[in-house]
């Protein structure tokens, strides 16, 4: 089948925002087809940068790492919930959603506008436990954000996301694009990092 | 469709081979549940380390760097070929592999055993340019290999791989598994990052 890719990652460049307290990454290069006849960069980030996935291990303790996660958990049946100019997130916007075992769960908060200026950190979208409990009860494999978090401190829907083996992806882009779309694949694939969580590469497929 | 998913990739972890005269890439623990009340690590790394995608650029001046390469070429059938005990690689072990524009081709030489030791970078099978040139002709998306790469400077199957468009996968594990797989499709997505190639998760999906 012909399919069409939506990138919904955003570039990991040179400069990066990061969430409050986390230290800044550099991507250099290092080597040029010019000087050494091949290029290279050398990269410094810790793995909550840019697009990501948190494993369980992120903040269970004893949960799984990124390794301990089967792969095909990396790949779901895209839903898109459209979540544009809620502040407060409740199981409420998964009404009429018809969740399955092993989807992935876009919300398209529209906060994606703001990666780059100090705002994105500030007042993101909150998600409550309630959307996580509905999550939990289908068996979804992953729930992906255009935001920086779906909470903040002491982070209950990360914790109840995580503490029941559901993925979450961060700072994603381009979910807009995903509106109106009746049926797409999603596959986030982390580099497999031996680590709690790690820099991911997400696209939605698209039968074109 | 149910998949089955092989993964191609080699694990990232705190110790890491490298190609000789790289930098020694650091993954290290920086933060704990116990401690911060989360987890997360630190990496160093230059982008041509364990598995990753060389774009163009990484030796074409002018090339296409990853940001430019379209992704739907990180997908596409995959077409194993079996290269085990063959020191020199050229054009004769494609014989029969009917290509077509957009395949994936992975090269299993079964030097993956041999990764983490000295040997893995000391004298590993050789790509001739022969065997580039009947995949320029196939309009292919990619070649992977189970090795650190293709050849050694001048580079002159990366040069012309890459000068045609063709990505180069490297430090690819796990290729015997598909030894004998009829049908399957190929996965390398790169994390986005602004460079010449990077860190990436291959993985192979087979109908269950």
């Amino acid at each position: 089948m012909t399919m069409c890719i939506i990138d919904l990652s955003q570039t990991f460049g040179s400069t990066m925002p990061v969430y409050p307290g986390d230290v800044t990454p550099t991507l250099r290069q290092i080597a040029t087809v010019g000087t050494e006849g091949f290029s290279d960069f050398q990269l410094t980030s810790s793995m909550h940068v840019g697009t990501h996935i948190d494993a369980p291990a992120h903040m269970i303790d004893g949960g799984k790492n990124l390794l301990e996660v089967e792969p095909s958990q990396f790949f779901g049946r895209g839903v898109l919930i459209d979540a544009r100019n809620i502040s407060l997130i409740t199981a409420e916007v998964l009404h009429g959603a018809r969740l399955r075992a092993g989807d992935i769960v876009l919300v398209n908060t529209g906060w994606s506008v703001y990666f780059g200026q100090p705002r994105y950190y500030e007042d993101f979208p909150k998600v409550e436990t309630s959307f996580a409990d509905v999550l939990i009860a289908a068996g979804v494999s992953a729930a992906g954000f255009d935001s920086p978090s779906p909470d903040t401190a002491p982070f209950a829907t990360h914790k109840k996301l995580l503490g029941h083996g559901i993925l979450i992806i961060e700072n994603l882009v381009n979910l807009e694009r995903l509106l109106g779309v009746g049926e797409f694949e999603v596959v986030a694939l982390p580099v497999k990092f031996a680590a709690d969580g790690g820099l991911a590469r997400v696209v939605a497929r698209v039968p074109a």
